[in-house]
């Protein structure tokens, strides 16, 4: 029996995470779930699932929760994330809260020796250094949740990373694919939350549609398998069927296809290194697919997924810039308060604005990602 | 150092094996060589790679090739492939002589605990009984050399064999894909031998055409990875560029993808479990080939695919029969004597009045299948 501790239950990750515990009631027990304020999504899953621990944001969401449920143990904040992920009875943390929040937690998770299956890209992106450094450090494994680093990881089964000659991630090309530039300057928010192939959250979605989710997931790739940033390429490949793929220095090419069902990758997380039955997921048909389409990606019409390999390659705290300003520029047009267009110019003034430094501890990525946010929100200097 | 035993050095996967060998001098070394009558596309060989033994079908091709050479150590026939096969100084042979000749020199290798890079369809096909016996009983690891094999193979890698849904084995459709059965009346030995995807020796081309070689693949897939035949499906792919695929049990599908060229899986059989660099090979370029399609595999319009399944599955002797039965006709056709479509007729009717042996030993192979290519022959009751 695994004890999981899922920190952003509610979210998209969370709750299929939750659909896949629920398949498997001999194999996997909720030890502690941590969410942010929806009480009202909240409170049949604690019904349902008993976990011992409940973290929720803030107090005031505490007393809302206590008014709907009688339970013990309701802890608020990085704190209450620290302890439900850390405790003695957790074995696997699942790291799907949204945006930087995560990482203190998840730090604490690998010095406390948990498996650590991680589906918040913002944990590597920002601080894939000290990160890596502490599971080396603890031996502990990381589990890509993602379905591309999850492809990825699965493509490196049984194999010599020393031998691998490049990563080619798979991108879907988003909602705004077949749109030109000229005509992405009408976009609205409903438009860019409508993905072909994937159903995820608000946020990830609109990454995806700028191309920044890929360029997220090119640093997380840089990170979590050790491979040199030339070393990962992206590859338009809109049918979502091939997640990506390992090219060996001997040409063998090793992929990973299925259909496009976050649970996958979730329950491989969790099963790891086992695979189990997972029957409420489709099998691929090719045959009624019929067509699998690649091209190549174009870093003129996605200028997010250019600046992600550039403050990837820059290195230090220039990540932890381009994901602060990403979050609070997809924010601000969530809010309808910047087109979409504005979000890729916010960014690029952000990374212009910010002097690098080298090797930021985990005090300095968070002051920086708070000053980012403030800039970009409020156009300060 | 690995020093190799090359069963079949003149034919196309000797020639490419040969070609591997010449890459990585440091690394293997050719201690013997069987051929069986080209002496004049051997000698170029003997003197490049200075083989310790070589072997010859027959006297008289001895007697040719020491007008050519002078070496010390030439052997005939099937005696003297057991020797070459299992002397003392050799660590790997690699088996890639047509037919069913390579069989009792594959079970003395076997015996001798020697690694068996496999190239030859038939070992499996006719004998896959005794042969995975044999490789159980020594702990001898066969090494796929068909594409198709090595891409389940590599699909397999670090995995658990219980936890495989099923194998998904890719056929290009060979040479008469597009033909419908009626069109198929009037085909030539020249339009057969026109492979749109892979340049392979004239037999194993014309059972492309056929869809045989797909069956012989099966029946070799059922041995090699011990999946019963309802787990191993076959899927048209005319790009041959994803050469076959492992579903497991959590919907996961793992392909093994790669140019069209067979040294890719000669040299991994050869280096396996490690990779080398394979420089004189393409690198994939899914952004060039754009598209990758799929269709259902027609078991009537591809009779002799049905034939290799329900022989497969009626086991015993049925898969010796079905290769002699379909490696005379090939050659019938290949003389111009019966028509393409007759190649199917003659199998049929071989399976037909046979009666299955069960569990048969090598001396009964060998005689079914000298009756079977006689009964084809000469139309013998």
């Amino acid at each position: 029996m695994k004890h999981i501790s899922l920190l952003g239950a509610t979210g998209s990750i969370g709750i299929q995470t939750l659909d896949v515990i629920r398949l498997h009631p001999e194999q996997f027990s909720l030890y502690s779930m941590a969410f942010g304020r929806n009480v009202e999504k909240a409170v049949p899953l604690i019904q349902e699932f008993k976990p011992a621990v409940i973290v929720v944001q803030d107090e005031d969401t505490k007393q809302r929760l206590s008014r709907e449920i009688d339970h013990s143990r309701i802890l608020t904040g990085g704190e209450g994330l620290i302890e439900a992920a850390s405790a003695d009875d957790v074995d696997v943390v699942v790291n799907a809260v949204m945006g930087s929040i995560g990482l203190p937690a998840t730090l604490k998770a690998i010095q406390a020796r948990k498996q650590i299956a991680i589906a918040n890209k913002e944990t590597l992106v920002t601080a894939g250094h000290l990160v890596m450094a502490e599971a080396r450090k603890y031996g502990v494994e990381l589990l890509p949740v993602d379905s591309e680093h999850s492809a990825i990881f699965q493509a490196l089964n049984g194999e010599n990373r020393k031998e691998i000659e490049k990563l080619i991630i798979t991108a879907s090309g988003g909602s705004f694919r077949d749109k030109s530039r000229d005509e992405l300057k009408g976009v609205t928010v409903e438009d860019a939350l409508n993905h072909p192939n994937w159903s995820m959250g608000a946020k990830i979605t609109i990454d995806s549609a700028s191309m920044m989710n890929k360029g997220l997931e090119v640093i997380e790739a840089h990170w979590l398998f050790q491979v040199p940033y030339e070393q990962i390429h992206v590859i338009l490949h809109r049918e979502s069927v091939i997640h990506s793929m390992v090219e060996y220095v001997d040409r063998n090419v090793i992929a990973q296809l299925g259909t496009p069902d976050m649970k996958v990758p979730i329950q491989y997380a969790l099963t790891y290194p086992s695979r189990m039955d997972l029957p409420i997921t489709k099998h691929l048909n090719l045959e009624e697919i019929a067509t699998l389409n690649f091209e190549k990606m174009d870093m003129d019409r996605f200028p997010c997924l250019r600046m992600a390999y550039e403050a990837g390659r820059a290195g230090g705290s220039m990540p932890a810039v381009l994901n602060a300003a990403n979050e609070e520029a997809v924010q601000m047009f969530l809010e309808g308060r910047i087109s979409f267009l504005e979000i890729e110019s916010y960014i690029e003034e952000a990374l212009e604005r910010h002097d690098k430094i080298h090797n930021p501890d985990l005090s300095t990525i968070i002051s920086i990602d708070e000053e980012t946010r403030k800039r970009v929100r409020f156009h300060l200097n």
